[in-house]
């Protein structure tokens, strides 16, 4: 006979409030767990005993420094579970495995232009890419029990990237299904913006704010926004598409089907075709994944005071910063992280974009905006991706 | 000796269930508000007695309809507290008061120009009007037991007016001090289409979106957002200034010190200047309050075809358009609802910006976007600030 699915709740609510006690207080004894819970000693160490046995808990030697009768730490099991992220952009695919504790556990990055496969090749390639790190992690002893897929795309509440403006043949990609079907475990599908603004949140610099919007750049632009402390999705999942707000209604045609969005004057392509690193758009691997590519050069370039490449990097700061603007006016956060690219980028985008704030934010003189950069690197969708699925873990107990 | 603080804050937790469970479902009994509430019926009882002594709620006659001992109909109190709602606007002041029913009871609207009158004698102005108003609503038995100011600017959360682009000396213009002392009411003050918005929400024609964005448009041009039945206001109450989203960055310079934005491409002055209703911006009273005003003049000239008007309203309907795409491209809202000015030029308006959003909204092949328009004219303001107060006594119970 199953338990009534009251206690049943009960106790699975319970599991969740002692693990993410754990996760949010490492190193805490069985009777600290039952003084912060507020549950008894006898039920506190019942649903240790569970957690210890499901391998989400490990403990560590009685604390003999105590005085009265000591009591093992408990903390995360960081040799258990573990949470795949993957990440499938337009020059690179990437994953990695975090475990428990956060730790990044395996990791690898391809470069490739998916705008150059099928979607089937490409997924299956990203798909061998997860695979391949997901047996490195478990060759570490952890046990993958879950995967996150971010991509540069509109992806619908059932895992389906239903369109990809800078992957023009991706449209209704069953993603969830392919990775799901492939690796055998539960799978979840986001935007990768709302995955590296989910890991900004998680894992950026204290003090992390708790409202700000996140603008990542690769070839295309994205932005996460996050509320209170939550991912804003807005009412279909669609929201933090920035790269297609309009900065130039005379500007260049977008993938999306309009012209003068942001991404085509303040994208990665843009900026190295402005500041001559390349000659035209749309050459293979020339992103902030390729350590000698384009990007690297654009870097190089900047640095050594190049003129036209300071004056392409101050465009794009510029529009950037219209667009931002933009947002702040209708959705007023007060923070700007610069994600990916941008963040790369960050010493000379920063004052243009800021420049544009200072003119044209309404509220700019008794709420100013703080401009910043991430410290995530380019790691921050896949981190955001597999913490995810840890989170996941821990809020179900 | 006063109750324990614990019960007196069930009784009133108590008394706004049975209050709201009246305001949404009129004409109940004792016993069936008893029913619906989960309340005694003695509980139920001494709370209704106290409401009908505060004047919150009145009883009908029993209605001898029913089988068994009719209880008598409880409804709101439509002669007893109301709600005093007042718009300062850049061309015009309005003040409406409601009664505890959401039917307004008084109105006055006086046409003047604040860009012409200092912050002190404006705001005088207004509280004339606004004590008018009031005088009348009282002359016809009711109690305005508070008020709610709506002004076209950005207001902080102590009733501040910190800045309205359009009115160039209104700077840190403490309006609630100012209502609040010259009227001896509770005030609030908040931005007026903040307040349209709240109004569209509760008194819009059923089926009223709970997701939407109210895009009002006067002398600026500002729009309330509605995210699941709540008013977003963003971290520091100035969400939804789409006035000043760039739609052109070479245009013209705008109020707020910046250029370009929309507001001067789209705005009332914008259009009648385009259409060659007016020489120039500036016009005393060209507005929608003003029947005989310019505006009542370009609906005219639009609706008999010409050529010029129509362009001019075309123009405004793309450079809407572009901000609007911009704005659900990042908040994600399937609903645009058109008020105030847009309303009533909505013939010629709709068409223009759902081509921009079909042009550029990235979802929009799944998720289409509704542009309407708002069926409560220039009111939408007062009603929406004089309805805050109301439900505020209600929540409060």
């Amino acid at each position: 006979m199953s338990q009534p699915a009251g206690q049943h709740t009960v106790r699975q609510h319970n599991r969740a409030l002692v693990l993410r006690q754990v996760a949010d207080a490492p190193r805490q004894s069985r009777a600290q767990l039952a003084l912060a819970t507020g549950l008894t000693r006898a039920t506190v160490s019942g649903l240790v005993d569970e957690l210890l046995v499901a391998e989400l808990l490990a403990e560590l030697s009685p604390d003999r420094g105590s005085r009265g009768r000591p009591g093992s730490p408990l903390i995360l099991n960081a040799n258990g579970p573990a949470g795949l992220g993957v990440e499938v952009n337009v020059d690179y695919i990437s994953a990695c495995v975090l475990d428990l504790t956060g730790q990044i556990r395996a990791r690898q990055t391809e470069l490739v232009d998916n705008r150059l496969t099928t979607p089937a090749a490409g997924v299956d390639r990203a798909i061998r890419l997860a695979q391949r790190v997901r047996a490195d992690a478990e060759a570490d002893g952890l046990t993958v029990v879950g995967a996150s897929i971010g991509v540069a795309g509109l992806v619908d509440s059932v895992g389906v990237l239903r369109r990809a403006p800078n992957l023009p043949g991706w449209q209704s990609v069953d993603l969830g299904g392919a990775f799901g079907d492939a690796m055998r475990l539960p799978v979840t599908v986001d935007n990768e913006a709302n995955l590296a603004a989910l890991a900004q949140l998680w894992f950026g610099e204290s003090p992390q704010p708790r409202d700000f919007v996140l603008v990542s750049g690769e070839i295309g632009v994205g932005a996460g926004v996050v509320l209170d402390g939550q991912l804003y999705r807005g009412v279909h999942g669609h929201a933090g598409e920035l790269g297609h707000v309009v900065v130039d209604p005379a500007g260049p045609s977008c993938g999306c089907g309009a012209n003068g969005c942001l991404e085509q004057v303040a994208g990665q392509e843009a900026m190295l075709v402005k500041a001559g690193v390349v000659a035209e758009r749309g050459v293979i691997s020339t992103g902030l994944a390729a350590p000698d590519g384009a990007v690297a050069e654009l870097h190089r370039r900047a640095a050594a005071g190049d003129a036209r490449t300071r004056q392409a990097l101050g465009d794009a700061g510029t529009a950037l910063g219209i667009a931002i603007a933009g947002f702040i006016n209708v959705v007023d956060v007060p923070v700007v992280l610069l994600g990916g690219l941008y963040a790369r980028l960050g010493e000379w985008l920063v004052a243009p974009i800021s420049a544009e704030l200072d003119r044209r934010v309404v509220s700019r003189e008794w709420a100013p905006v703080e401009v910043g950069v991430s410290g995530l690197g380019s790691d921050a969708c896949v981190r955001g991706a597999a913490a995810t699925v840890i989170n996941a873990l821990i809020e179900s107990g």
